[in-house]
């Protein structure tokens, strides 16, 4: 186990600042090789947008068998530069 | 009826490029004024992430009684500088 993380839950993709592309992968790599019938995509802020196109592309090119089982709204709380700022969340569930 | 509408269903709010509070205080009014029990936030592109802020704005600071029922993802098609270009979509449906 030398590869690193950015969560503790293998089937949970964290949409950021990254190209599209990346999270595509990471959410098409999970279904067809993490042995996982569902995956969460999870986003904040600017980033909700994204992480709708990530679900959306890698439904429809990639994954015909996967659909949208559940989306949350919420709000977090985030340390900003001036003190605590609230920021739009959102957790996408595709399963097959 | 002299006032324009940006779509035939009068509960239905339409996100863009404005600033965010002005489609908070569009959904407050449709929910306070408007007679409905039910107000559709919708938006394509990056609009969506400013969407999600309008939601979780207007749940949370204006609307306690409010929740968010439904969410739904798309894409659409429209017509781009080069022709075509798919966008994703999203309609979320806030309720009392």
């Amino acid at each position: 186990m030398t590869e690193k993380k950015t969560s503790g839950d293998d089937n949970t993709v964290f949409v950021g600042r990254k190209d599209l592309m990346s999270y595509v992968l990471a959410v098409v790599t999970q279904f067809n090789e993490g042995g996982v019938d569902e995956v969460v995509i999870k986003a904040r802020g600017r980033a909700i947008s994204r992480a709708v196109d990530a679900a959306e592309i890698s439904r429809q090119r990639f994954l015909p068998d996967v659909s949208v089982k559940d989306v949350q709204l919420g709000t977090e709380q985030i340390e900003g530069e001036k003190g605590p700022v609230r920021v739009s969340s959102m957790e996408i569930t595709l399963g097959r």
